[in-house]
Formats: structure tokens, sequence, C-alpha cells
């Protein structure tokens, strides 16, 4: 297997990625978006079956990085809002548009963005001890990732409302009955228990796996293409403001750290 | 704040305006609509940032006045069935093009269209005492509200199926987890902690809510309107029938008054 | 009432269809399906308010029967694998095409087709002793009766991947928190449960009925033929290649009987 370590588009991370028996490996967070979106790329055309995104220790994901946001939002506004936006659209398109299965292991907190990415995510198995949480109001921000889209879809505006308007955090239990989770795994045995539903998963033939993925996604695709444009598009709006910039300032200043 | 006691469309009822700060609360019977479209008309113009539903006393809404509705329709059919259902219908597309986020604060029984009316609502919370029921084939109607659009696709057909056709209760927490109602809240504390959710939702932009809110209606506002639409026609056939006219004065006469 | 003992399109089997006051009840396994696509064309069109489908003993239907497939296939696979995906094409569009109410009281286990289907029907409900399971790619096979298109509109798609990508078997409890099934009923009283729900329903005038059905399947009956069309596309490319073929020789070999 490869390791690569490298300067994400966002901040120095790591990400691993493994290319095992019938399907690829990304452990990581999930913002390091140029590293991912590569890596998704030679997982589309290589064999495998499927990817699996996890990630290594006790958080799964904790969105984006809002600190390396605001430095260059101060530079230059309207030209970094842009750029920005235009970043996390292709990176939303490369989920959207992936023809093989995606399979979440959520092994711990999933925040904002990675919290949002799930129902663009194919299987969605989380530790028991994960919690989920898009706090967007919270720094002023609207919807990415086409939770606007998805969510509602998935468990109603009701519930999608108080996920989205309201920040309310979801225990994965509570993400289990709504909809965003597949299956709650038990901590002690999440890794392994994973691993064995992959290796069914990937004893299927290709050709049922991607067949069987273009009817569940097919009349959604370009619907879901809309949303993050749409989506993409009131970012621009409200981080090219000073209001935006504020809020995110704002929101710096009094959180806590939360993972 | 301003309160006004008024003649509705249907019937002499008192509904409470409060004009507070950042939103604007409504108290009352939901079907007042005349008086509920002329406060939802201010509360779109002016800074209030959100609209919030209660009512005073055990009752959240007893959906339409029957008594009302028959003497109307005993006078000329035709005429009457064609004004009410427009009546509906206007009353309704206000809900759907309000741009501005709708809370609904369920304090106790919630019956047909004061049921219906909760997913055109952005987030509900339930007195854990309150209870849903749509029993609308039980005085020989078809659903109002967009419910034959909203309900399948929040809960699937199965259950939207039992709650239409069927008029099945659900206690608060099955709304919960059929996903019409956000959560549930306790009795005792009910509208201390109503008013410490919608505290914090007034907090966030204004730009920040009603970008959100057009995000997550945006694909469902002209679909809405056209279920409206289909509802409000359906009705017209039936209320102009003498079949539907009986079957409202059967269940009138064997009815025992539920809220 | 009628009692038809029949050879069906597959296999020897008897179904009971019985024309009750107010209904139809079709009483067999769901695969006999000329049978049942000629009983339900029967009850459209005479004064069954509704089709009541049931089976007899323990199980409510094993889905379709590869023996018999295979023994077709492995006749001449092209013209077979035709011949079988416009069989089903049909059968499913007679569900999608129903205008008046169909409700399943699914008894027992209901595998395959038979728990694909539900979603077709308007109202479910289930034995408590009764399980589902979609194992569509053990046997190589993509899903059929639109439940690529439904499962993942009542669940969301991270539910609906594990059951149609993984086979997860639920439990009726389960179906129903999942929106598959209306109300999970207590094995003792199952079945006079059932008979009283249905005499509710049929209490209910016809038109009222059809006008509510027609509101709430409105939108979604092409986009159902479409999805049925795309997945008997998909099903003819998979029986149509020896991989296909072998996938269900193999699943025979191995498989335990279910039911």
């Amino acid at each position: 297997f490869s390791v690569r370590q490298t300067e994400s588009a966002y901040r120095y991370r790591d990400i691993v990625v493994k290319k095992q028996d019938g399907f690829t490996h990304i452990l990581g967070i999930l913002f390091v978006m140029k590293e991912i979106q590569s890596a998704m790329a030679t997982a589309a055309s290589d064999d495998s079956k499927l990817v699996l995104f996890g990630a290594v220790g006790s958080v799964f994901c904790c969105g984006l990085d809002f600190l390396y946001f605001i430095r260059r939002l101060t530079d230059d506004r309207k030209k970094e809002s842009i750029k920005m936006a235009e970043t996390i659209r292709t990176f939303v398109n490369t989920f959207i548009q992936f023809r093989k299965p995606i399979v979440a292991a959520v092994n711990g907190p999933a925040l904002g963005l990675g919290a949002a990415l799930l129902p663009l995510c194919d299987v969605v198995w989380a530790n028991e001890k994960a919690w989920f949480q898009t706090p967007y109001t919270a720094y002023g921000q609207t919807p990415d990732a086409c939770a606007s889209f998805t969510f509602p879809r998935i468990m109603g505006l009701a519930s999608a409302n108080e996920l989205l308007l309201s920040g309310r955090k979801l225990t994965a239990q509570e993400a289990c009955s709504k909809g965003l989770v597949s299956q709650v795994l038990w901590p002690g045995t999440f890794t392994q228990e994973v691993m064995l539903r992959i290796k069914e998963l990937v004893a299927v033939d290709s050709l049922v796996l991607q067949e069987s993925k273009a009817l569940m996604r097919n009349t959604s695709r370009s619907a879901l293409e809309q949303a993050n444009e749409r989506e993409c598009e009131a970012l621009k709006r409200i981080w090219g403001s000073s209001q935006g910039t504020d809020s995110i300032l704002q929101y710096l200043q009094r959180r806590t750290e939360l993972c």
C-alpha cells in the first residue's frame, strides 16, 4: 500500500491512503480536500470496488478549518471567498459524481462538512461514541455539501432545520433513527465489525455494485449538483460580506475547542 | 405589543399577535385564516426574524370548523364549496411562500388542518402531552395543506396512509419518530424551553436565516403550490357533491367533541 | 367467493382470491405474477374498494423462484433474460398503476420482490414475527420492484444501501421504524386486527379513497415507471451475462432454505 504524507489544500495534515484487497481505504480528516480528491480519482479508475473513509484517533472530522479560512478572508475577501466556495464545490462534486460505493466508518465526532457529507456516502457505520453536529448558524454560515437538500429528504424539514438552523447535536443512535447513519456499532469491536462488512461488500461483483449505485442515485445526481451550486453561491455572498467575516471571527473568539 | 380581537373568516375567535424582540408570536387557533394571513403579511415585511405559532390553553388547533362549513354548504353548495376551497388554497399558500422561518410550538392536540400544516413550518416543538390526528376520511374529505405531498415524503407512504386514510392518532413521541415533530419537550417547562430555543434562533443573522430557508425549500416550493392546487380541486369536487355534504353531516352527528 | 387454483407464470402454485364485502382479498405467494395481475385487473373494475394481500401459512413471500429462473436461463440466456425482465416490468407496473388502495398484511418473512414491492402498496401491516430481507447482491442481482427508487426515499440512502447492497435483515419493528411498515401487530390477533382495520377503510366512500390515493401518488407515478424500466434494463444486462447466471447458480448451491 502507499502512504502519502502531504501538504493539504488548507493546512498541513496527514492522510493515509491504503489500497487494499478490493477497496481503497482513506484514513484522515475529511477537509484535506485536494488530497482526498486525488485519492478518489485514483480509486475511481483502479480495481477498487469501493472507497472506505475512516479516521485515525478519536475524531472523525472537525469540518472546515476556520482559523485558516479567516486568515485568507481578511487578506482579500471578495477574491478569497470565491476561491474557497469553488474549492468546496469541486470537492463536494467529487462525492456526488463517484460511481463506486462510498462507505464511511464514523469513529468519533463528525462536525460541519464532516457530518453534512454523510448523505453523499452510500453506507455509514457509526461508533456508538460518535456524535454529529452541523452548527452552521453559530458561525454565521449557510449549509454546504448539499445538506440543505439531503437532510430534509432523509429526515423531514422539522428535524433537518433543528440540525442546520439550531445546530442540535445528535448521538449516534439519534443519527441512526433519523436516517443519517446505517447502523451503530459497539466501540470495542468497531473496526473489526466494519472490516467484516467491507469484506462482504467487496465479495460482490463490481458490475452489480456499480449498477446498483447507478440505479439508486439515478434521479438525484443533477439535483445534487444544482443544490451544491446554490449552496456555494450562498456561501460566496455570505463570506463576501463584512458581516459574514465578523460572524466567523466572533465564533472563533467564543468557541471552546470541540475536537 | 398589539392585541387584535377580531371576527375571523369563519367564526368569532381571538388571536393574539405579539411583536416581540426579533420575532412575531401568533397565539391562537390556526383556522382563523384571514387574521393569520394578515399577521403573517405584517411579519414578512417588518423586522421579525421568524414567526412563532402557539396557542393559549390546552389545545393547539382543532382544524376547520365543520359546523360553520356545513351551514354554508347547505346554503349554496356549488358556490360555497368553490369559495371555501379558495380560502384554504390562499391560506396554505401563505405558509408555502413565507420566506422567514416558521416555528410551531404545539402545546396540545393538533387535528386536521392543524396537523397537516406542520410540514409547512420549519421547526416543530411539541409538548409531550400533544397528539396528532388527520381523520379526513372520517368526515368524507381528502387531505389539505399539502399533507398528501408532504406526509409521504417525510415518513413514507405506509405511515402517511395510516394517518390520512385510517386517521391513526399519534402521540408526540410517535410524531417525532415519524419526522413530523423536531423534538418533544416536557410539559412542565414547555414554554420556557421553547423561548430559550427561539432566543438562540433570533440571535442568528437574518440573511443567514433567510438564505438557509431558501436553500432548504428551493426545490419544493412550486411542487407544494401544485399539490395545494390539486388538493383544493379535489375538495371542490367532494364538497360540491351531495355525498360530500352528507358525509360531513353524518360525522357531526356521531362525533364526540375531541377538543 | 371464487377460488382459483391455477398454473402460475413460473410454477404450479395456489392463490386464493376472495371477493368479499367491499374488497378483494388475494391470499398467496406474491410471485405467481400472472394470476395476481389478473385478480388485480378484476378488482380494478369491480366494486372492490381496495385490495388486501396476505398469505396462508407462516411465510409472506419468498421472492422469485430462482430454481425455475436458472433452468430457463440455461436454456437460452439472451432470449429468456429479456422475457423474464419483461414479466417483472409488467407485474410491477400493475402495482404502480393500480388506482384503489392496496393493503399488505405481512404475516411472516418477506424476501426479495416480496419485500421490495411493499412501498408500492399503500398500507402495510406486519405481524410482529415477520422479517424483511432484500439480499439482491447475494445472488448477483440488482434491485427490482422500484426498490432502488422507493427505499432511499423512505429511509434515506444509508439504510437503503444496507438493505439492498448488504442484504441486512430487518425485524418487523425495525422495518416499521424505517418506514417500510405502517404498524406492527401482535401475532395472536394479527388476522382479527387486520380485518378490523380493513372494515374501517371499506366504510370510507370510494371516491374519497381514490381521490386520496391519486393525490398521494400523483407526482411519483411516472417516476416509478421510469425506475421500473431502468431496473429491468439492468436485470437484462446482468441475467444476459454468463457472470450473472453463475452468481445465481453459486447462490443456489450455498443457500440454506430460508422459507
